[in-house]
């Protein structure tokens, strides 16, 4: 099987109540791309400017990350500058410089198009309709998106909607998108949109799963250390996706078990700034979270 | 075993966007005295006044429960009114008359003091610790509260928090009391302070038990159709206590089931307006849902 993303490699700045960081490695492909290397080798599509660190580009080629796919463009790297407040699931955008990003129009190398799975991250849904007909025969299609999206593109949303297997996205935005407050109406309905199974991931409350024929809720992994909830909702996904990927099969047990390697990636990334725990995690500490994770939720 | 419930028997007032309901059943105490009544046949501690229909306290009756500690004083029965918005886990208190409830001196009856598991539900904290001094020799002591109490009578909280083994309370009283924002640490913090279990009820989110070498973490059972949400954290804690009661021990593997019981009730009890569905549901429809939550989070 093959996997591949297509997001954004980006600069953030993240303000927390205690720290400041400037320009550090963000956007949703890093989180997503770095979380799915631990099942499978994906293949990535994103752009950056000629200010990205190569060096994070060879930390994802060390982890087994296909980068042929991302293009250097003369300019800045996509910067995005956030605030959190004490409560870490309450963030405010400052201000978000698209650079380079603005004019991307993201191509699938020849042998990216045969891919087996293709992960939609969150970008204009128009590029995603794009990059969706470029997919060969993909067995699996899926999609993040933001309320910005919701807002101004609604109809190019809806038309990618149709085409893909599974949605991902938060609870307010799935609130948004189908008008429903009860979030298992508001999966079912999303069901009746295009895709097969809706993720909604609801930050410390975990996610809920609904699919055609079962219903899952895993948890949150608990962390008692907060550091920067950034790419949480990526490393979810693109655990999620990358399990897929290894597993090779699309059961629902399958998903129910991507979903819980979701809250474990998860869970590492908010541990620290950035991909900073991402980019080192042993088997065991997967593993041992897992048994963990399945360890709170048994009666 | 034996349980005792102090709390409230009273008239609820519910406004929903769709439906007005004038003095229903409500108060802490009829939820959670029948949630209870499908695991063991609970003593009730209550007052309620002239108004109070005698019908509700024979269907108690005839559910098992044992009234003798309910007293009728001249006067109203207490009186919540309250208006929930688009989304039921937003709610407005639109005004509270205490009535005969003013001058409740709850008395612990002489076979009920002998108790072993005892709930102090919601009510005045020195009413609550009266009631702790009252119990002889108890295995076991819960008590419940709200934001209420928290800013008015502190240290009377603080004072029962040290006497009590199970805490009960939503995340957002949790965060009060222990100024901390994370649950996880404030569930901790919380053990400091007394308890040897926290249980934090999330609303739709479930629940978060945490212990002093577990933690626990059980998912609302998925209601589609949510009428009107009064009442599901009493139920949940009457189903949770009298489970235990019933089952006679105080093992993790115990609270784990309790809780898991304790989201069924509460899952009735949304379903409609008062304790209308919580009057006669089947032995099988109970564990119906507690084998649907255990599939929910199976992995």
């Amino acid at each position: 099987m093959s996997l591949v993303i297509v997001g954004s490699l980006a600069f953030d700045t993240i303000e927390t109540p205690t720290e400041r960081k400037e320009r550090i490695i963000g956007g949703s492909c890093s989180f997503s791309a770095l979380a799915a290397s631990y099942f499978t080798s994906p293949q990535i599509v994103a752009v950056i400017g000629d200010d990205f660190p190569q060096e994070f580009i060879s930390l994802l080629n060390r982890r087994g990350v296909d980068t042929r796919g991302v293009t250097r463009e003369a300019g800045k790297t996509f910067h995005w500058e956030g605030r959190y407040g004490d409560d870490p699931n309450q963030r405010t955008t400052i201000r978000t410089e698209l650079n380079v990003f603005q004019d991307f129009k993201p191509r699938l190398l020849q042998d990216y198009a045969a891919a087996d799975i293709v992960f939609l991250g969150n970008i204009d849904p128009e590029l995603q309709e794009d990059i969706r007909r470029q997919a060969q025969k993909p067995r699996l299609v899926a999609m993040d998106t933001i309320n910005l999206w919701i807002n101004t593109k609604p109809e190019a949303l809806v038309r990618v909607l149709k085409e893909v297997d599974i949605f991902f996205a938060n609870d307010e935005e799935v609130r948004m998108i189908t008008d429903e407050l009860n979030l298992i109406k508001a999966g079912k309905k999303l069901l009746s949109m295009g895709p097969s199974l809706a993720v909604i991931k609801k930050g410390e409350h975990g996610a809920l799963l609904v699919g055609e024929e079962f219903m899952f809720g895993v948890m949150a992994y608990p962390c008692e250390t907060v550091i920067d909830p950034t790419g949480a909702g990526d490393s979810f996904a693109g655990a999620f996706l990358g399990y897929l990927d290894r597993a090779g099969s699309f059961r629902p047990e399958d998903f129910r078990r991507a979903a819980a390697y979701g809250s474990v990636l998860a869970s590492f990334t908010i541990e620290d700034f950035s991909v900073e725990r991402l980019k080192d995690i042993s088997a065991q500490e997967i593993e041992d979270r897992l048994q963990a994770l399945r360890g709170l939720v048994s009666f």
